[in-house]
């Protein structure tokens, strides 16, 4: 499967292009910048080395839209729905993953912006024609990029899209220690979006890289 | 410690009297309806035997808001201001837990109210003399009701005033198996009452009486 990364130069995507090399995928590095995404292959394929290498292309988010087929939306949200909006007619049809969580710091503190239900709920209503899913809002960047060592948490995935979930929940798996949960609708987006932003604050008071689990299920 | 819990009565409310009974603090459940409470004193103590008898007693919510030194508000949302409004003298310079989460269900479907930041900030604007704490959303009545059993979750702390945090996070660590971890300001409250929403789907859909714990600090 070829998996294309929008927003591939930032830490999360950086991350999860790394993870899913490792795990066997083809994945394009996109960004707004051409030479930014091939600079982000040469810099994963040098702390990665031979497992991730012809496995990994880097180019514009246009490109990695254009070839995949399961696209990753790991930009900021500042950004999410100009970036969607160029690239609508490439992403329909395809399921696409939003992983953005309304950010944005007031007073040095983090909160969540006030968004129509959901940053992904936006998505989708800007690129009706994809096939929606939310996830990997609880699974942080650094965890990612330490790809020497399994994860342990889980990532939480939304759809109202039944397969699609499924779909994602089975291919996240790929990733060694991570846990798919199939969380609902994409309504419930919100809830995980939320989620973000309470893990950037357990950061700042604990100093970890703090993820999720639920237990229970 | 006597801890008055407003709501005793309710699923939440009886899993915390009992737990904080068998941890050896005194309880008091308050109620609406003085019967009510007294019949759930009752249970309690024949489901728990020994190790509560003694430290439950059971009283109209004024009763519980006026002899307690920590108050737990375990209310539905939809009574929440109305009862806490009744209350107001009797909280003041009281720590009070704020456990509510405005969970509505449309349609079949839970969702979270739209109300202005959270549950625990309108609270703690309708009794602005209290230290008010939000916590315990994400720990499940079923659990804190299998008294036989240790917890195994994490209690998410939030509060504008520190020691009262510091103060709530050494309170629940006295039940087997919670950790406390402070989540930061009040402001935070409304991440853990969508928690509350997310938890309530996933246990719809998994059948399971889930919980979260905080990996990575």
């Amino acid at each position: 499967m070829t998996i294309g990364v929008l927003g591939g130069t930032g830490p999360e995507g950086r991350g999860l292009a790394m993870r899913f090399a490792i795990a066997g995928h083809d994945v394009i590095v996109g960004s707004r910048d051409a030479t930014r995404a091939a600079e982000t292959v040469t810099a994963l394929v040098a702390a990665c080395g031979e497992r991730v290498r012809g496995r990994l292309g880097g180019g514009l988010n246009r490109e990695a839209a254009e070839r995949a087929d399961v696209v990753i939306v790991a930009v900021p949200y500042a950004g999410m729905v100009a970036t969607l909006e160029a690239l609508a007619p490439l992403l329909a049809g395809k399921i696409c993953v939003c992983t953005v969580a309304p950010i944005e710091v007031v007073g040095g503190q983090v909160r969540l912006r006030a968004v129509d239900g959901s940053a992904a709920e936006e998505a989708a209503r800007t690129v009706p024609a994809a096939r929606w899913v939310a996830a990997l809002h609880t699974v942080p960047a650094s965890a990612l990029l330490r790809c020497e060592r399994p994860l342990d948490t889980d990532a939480l995935v939304a759809s109202d899209d039944a397969a699609a979930r499924v779909a994602i929940v089975e291919l996240l798996e790929c990733m060694p220690g991570l846990r798919g949960v199939d969380v609902g609708r994409l309504a419930n987006a919100r809830h995980l979006e939320a989620a973000t932003a309470l893990l950037i604050e357990v950061n700042r008071i604990h100093g970890g890289h703090a993820s999720l689990r639920v237990l229970g299920i």
